[in-house]
């Protein structure tokens, strides 16, 4: 496979903004029996991760309201918030991406929470889906 | 591994709900180079899949406004709308959610749309989260 090739594209995170950590965390935890995966906050939010299977749930509480999840939860309630997809190359992702008329929330790659290069999609441009891309 | 161990725990597919599966199927299958998996319709629902390493993200457009998906996109707009997790005993994993006290909604499991064993968990039991568990 050439560096650019999309074949390794795969299911990186999960984000599900919850009310409270400690309501939604025992289902992934203690029910689906996943690891947990030690997370810093990031972006007004506190998180616990769980890995299924190389994929992991990250479970989203707002440290304020005026945080992005914070307003998510109050708008629509809580749930999935978005999806992350990690990719072998995150340039020419973005690349297509322009050029097939998507609109980017980041236009460059930034540093996400867990140190990796990543670039989120607006949703408008995804049929009302927060789409995150890392670069594996 | 016993066969009830909860090790083997992945995510299955995404159910995103989409208001025009050919306005949300192109990030998946042209910019992300997902492989289409066949699927049948199910729930008054229309639906494509797309493989990621394993985890399908299924497109859900309603066949029509009193149908599930139609419920959720009119009161919600489109989103992600259910994650589902496949495990190594469905019943087994069932009988740790009644204990838990979490709220079912199949008491027990019935054939899904890709002819498997599955059974939802309530969202209100889960922080507002539907939760669909299906077995390997």
């Amino acid at each position: 496979m050439s560096p650019s090739s999309p074949r390794g594209t795969k299911i990186s995170h999960i984000g599900i903004a919850v009310r409270a950590l400690g309501e939604s965390a025992p289902l992934f935890e203690q029910i689906l029996g996943l690891a947990e995966v030690p997370l810093g906050d990031a972006d007004g939010a506190k998180i616990r991760g769980f890995d299924a299977s190389g994929s992991l749930i990250e479970l989203l509480e707002a440290g304020n309201p005026d945080s992005p999840i914070g307003r998510f939860v109050a708008k629509r309630g809580p749930g999935i918030h978005h999806i992350c997809f990690s990719v072998d190359d995150l340039e020419g992702t973005l690349a297509k991406c322009r050029a097939s008329g998507l609109q980017l929330i980041d236009e460059t790659p930034r540093v996400g929470a867990e140190g990796k290069r990543i670039a989120f999609i607006h949703p408008r441009s995804t049929g009302g889906i927060l789409v995150e891309l890392s670069e594996h």
